[in-house]
């Protein structure tokens, strides 16, 4: 138990280091930045790498509502359920200290919104409230119907790892001018607490909308995946 | 068979929220933007994850161009053509509403022609209604080819679904400024609908080339991956 | 042996459809255009997609310097290796005639150099003929190389195709600026047919280069990989 | 013990070349360029298909890190350690050598930094020693920590040599802004050799941080991928 709650712990430091640091340091590069296609690729990327390398250890969920999910699925102890969401939330947090400190040794550093979630004048794209709400709800919802679906007995084996991680990549091309994607309350806190922005008050869409989402997906995956 | 019919109504929902929804709302983002690039690779993963995530319930057509060749290619059975088809463009017509709402919770939203494909003043790049005929038939010739093939019981089992989802987005970097790449009537349906151009009228040509380039590879297929 | 020549036809019209037809259509495109690294995953996605889709057939060589090397590395049978070039020149022309004729669809077409290779004048970034020659030939000897050793009994079964694919990607990625990007004779002459530049009198070194980078793959795979 | 000294020669000349290279030649072409995008991609896919092509050969280290890393982790023996190294660093600088011969083939060539690594003045995005320390070290650290777990008999069988790619593609996509990215001495060494700035100055810092990341990450794995 031990072991699964700190692959959580590094897997979800690795989660916001790739996917958040990656738009810290580099998306607004002049020119040669990676834009949202390089970070939607690192947010992806980071799920790939824990999957194959610490999924043997914890399932490498780094995300509660994925842990939330899969207990609904029928796919994770009860028991299990709150250590891996405070070692995820503990990664998250852990890690955007270190992507804050790194930052600092630039001469220029401004933290703003740092990578936080929002809606309205926090939205990228300047998104309502309803309309952050729905999409981050749905798109939690295929995330974790593709995590139940690609771990199936019954699909190709192996692959889990690398399809769960792209579709995460696929879910950031489509929202992040939306929200700046979060579908991961772990990640919205860890950015939230450093934002010198209203970040923190609008904390609570992404971790209600993300965590209905996946309700959502666990169930419908009972009557989807389940042999008759 | 509810199951199948149900997998293809969110497989299709998601490769046209995936698709025309990165499309619609990360493309043309100012500076940060995903371009054509991105939205190649939106297409792609959202039959990667389809693939793995329910393929192993209704085999992820997500297209009724698919439906067509597989039958043709003795692949699929005829009694169930019709039924996945409507469940696809039905999946894709509430996806295609979805996107209309979650945009609309911006004050800067302007229909256009939304994410619809088109030919001569519709197509991004100008071209004829001849050439956009041409390119959509013969890439979804080459759609249904690999679909057929990568699927063969002689091919290496277990890739098909990364393999299939990248030749979609190949499919789109090289289309996207000919016709904005259908190779999907009912993804091309489902735009149509709430386009505000003339896309409606010209919609007949992007459900009969990628028919006519699917049942061509079917028939194809049959000479080409039957053992002698 | 008509099964495979046709597989070789159909797979080099498609790497030369979608390698050079990205480049045409969708590489410069206003604002929202691929670039070199669309064009660079799209040559490398040809390759992935006919590998698994046609690869049970005839091994998807699509290139004369593939199947030079393979036959040097004891791979390939000599009397079929003739028609496979043949085949893939063939291929390779046809294609080009049909991105030509959609091409010709827009009221804006200029030939222009087309897809070709090129040195001095003719080279991208204007390297000088030997750095064009010395780089096609290390960047063919590699493709070779791994295209041999990745096929190789003791290499992780059924991945070959998408790495050898994301390999072509790779040179892609390096060397366009350089000489456009050969490393396949096949598609240098379809490009230089139709190229309204001194293209066609560059041509022997796109065909020199790379056969002599896969001669030497060959004989070094001949030593590097045989079992003692 | 030939063959695998001459695999990894060979695999880090490509490592190079393909990295280093990709960057050297097409990161800022003028629009169409790569951006650090294409670059990470690119440094990735070297270690794809070398994982792959020279993997059952060496291991494909490609990185003297990665040797004292697995050596740590008890996957070497020591007495393979200092020629692997050795052959690595050989490897990188002729490729960077070949590097310098195309680029001269330019009349435009200017030297300047090459592709070396640097903090302060010679970092891409101006960050401090001591933030391009950590970062470097803690980068190295995830991806041995990857490479470990992923080859690890419990991991899925075949897939490492992607996932172990795609992590280096992620590492570059989040700090190539800071230190122009290392993670590996052998890079670092063969780029600086050739820059006319400070960068072999600085050079100490990409081989002690990537050694200390590397150890950290052996250190950890014998606790975390060790069966009870």
């Amino acid at each position: 138990m031990v072991k699964k709650l700190l692959a959580e712990f590094i897997g979800t430091f690795w989660l916001v280091f790739g996917g958040c640091g990656s738009a810290l340091f580099a998306a607004a590069y002049p020119e040669l930045g990676i834009g949202f296609l390089g970070v939607s690729l690192a947010f992806g990327l980071t799920v790939v790498s824990m999957a194959y390398g610490l999924g043997h250890i914890s399932g490498a969920h780094l995300n509660p509502a994925v842990t939330v999910g899969l207990y609904i699925a029928g796919r994770h102890h009860i028991r299990e359920a709150l250590p891996y969401m405070l070692s995820q939330i503990l990664g998250a947090v852990v890690s955007a200290s270190l992507l804050y400190f790194i930052l600092s040794g630039t001469g220029s550093f401004i933290v703003g919104g740092f990578a936080s979630n929002g809606y309205g004048d926090l939205s990228p794209g300047g998104y309502s409230l309803v309309s952050v709400f729905v999409a981050e709800a749905v798109l939690t919802f295929f995330f974790l119907l593709v995590i139940i679906g690609a771990t199936d007995k019954l699909a190709p084996q192996g692959f889990g790892g690398i399809v769960i991680g792209l579709t995460l990549t696929l879910i950031h091309l489509i929202s992040i001018p939306i929200s700046n994607t979060s579908v991961n309350p772990a990640r919205s806190i860890s950015q939230a607490l450093f934002a010198e922005t209203e970040a923190l008050s609008q904390l609570w869409v992404f971790i209600a909308a993300p965590i209905l989402g996946a309700i959502l997906a666990g169930i419908v995956s009972k009557y989807l995946f389940v042999k008759d």
